[in-house]
């Protein structure tokens, strides 16, 4: 078993975080993104979306997208949870798994992906080709900073993300933090309960994945 | 128990989909977006980002975005598996579930919205106005059509998008060609596999949900 990796980007990473917090190590091969190894031929054998990671099993089987290779983990080694166990508690920590995808780091990758002029012809992660789009990336901006008092609305009184326990959603939470920072995007001194969280999940030493 | 359903829009159908494949009726109060219901007060005090679906639990919580409510019953009643059962398989199921929305699913979602004048000023699903981008749309538009051909190419040689089994990816994959028709977009002639493949989903009764 391997893993392809590129360790600072930000969906990579929360299959780090999620791989430290269960305490399983898996060996690693790097793919340099800055290099576009993840568009060459070989990489694209592998995922023709050219996306990292992928996780290569011992029967050769590939899986890529990073919540499929946490789903592995957590059906090989159930404990600790953080997708849920009980009907309910799988619900919802998915919803806000998702909640912290679609609503904040999609927007965060737009806003990054859209006006870094490194990333031009590659607004889009994968081989193929489009342009820029800056109004996306405005969009994008506006978009994480709504998310941000969303969610500090949501964590009024409670420790995690989707409840009262660490879950995936609080990988992706904290993730998208460092995430935005690239755009330098950044929870406001106001939002108290985001901050607050975010200190927590700091302290935990699978964060530093 | 209830769904607030808005039975037309491409996320609420995959979930009534996944329900009719696992005989499950729950009572239905439709929401409706044309007369944007959902983001009105009543709606959005339940859901405050203005999506459906949303399942209401006999205790009075609250369950957004699809998949974590398709998890929700995959958990409740196993039978028939839609999600997977080995981790490989459940790997493999997520992976492909997650191609399909990522790479069909969202740029079929901006080619409509970012095009259609209906959508002005609604080029983000909820309550938070954006401009349309046409950009974007177009982007969309050529998105969709390479992924139709990358599906076309997984599906030589098997009957189902993530396998040898039916799952949660063929239900999006459907729901997605559906919803790409609303933009005039369809699997060519030349791509059999794909158009194979959606004959045979098209012939399952659930899909008439």
């Amino acid at each position: 078993m391997k893993l392809y990796d590129y360790a600072i980007a930000p969906n990579p990473r929360r299959v780090n975080i999620f791989l430290a917090e269960k305490g399983i190590e898996v060996p690693v091969e790097e793919i340099d993104l800055r290099q576009k190894q993840n568009v060459g031929p070989d990489f694209l054998a592998i995922n023709a979306l050219g996306t990292v990671q992928v996780l290569e099993l011992d029967d050769g089987t590939h899986i890529s997208e990073s919540m499929a290779i946490c789903r592995y983990f957590e059906a090989v080694q159930p404990d600790p949870p953080l997708m849920g166990t009980t009907p309910e508690e799988i619900a919802r920590i998915e919803m806000w798994q998702r909640r912290v995808e679609l609503n904040g780091m999609t927007p965060a990758g737009e806003a990054f992906r859209n006006f870094e002029p490194a990333f031009e012809n590659r607004a889009v992660a994968g081989p193929d080709k489009y342009p820029l789009n800056p109004e996306l990336a405005e969009r994008g901006r506006i978009r994480v900073t709504k998310f941000f008092d969303y969610l500090d609305n949501a964590l009024d009184g409670r420790d995690y993300i989707a409840g009262d326990s660490f879950s995936v959603a609080d990988i992706s939470g904290f993730v998208l933090v460092g995430f935005a920072g690239w755009s330098n995007l950044a929870p406001e001194e106001s939002q108290t309960n985001l901050k607050a969280w975010y200190d927590r999940m700091s302290a935990r030493p699978s964060m530093q994945s």
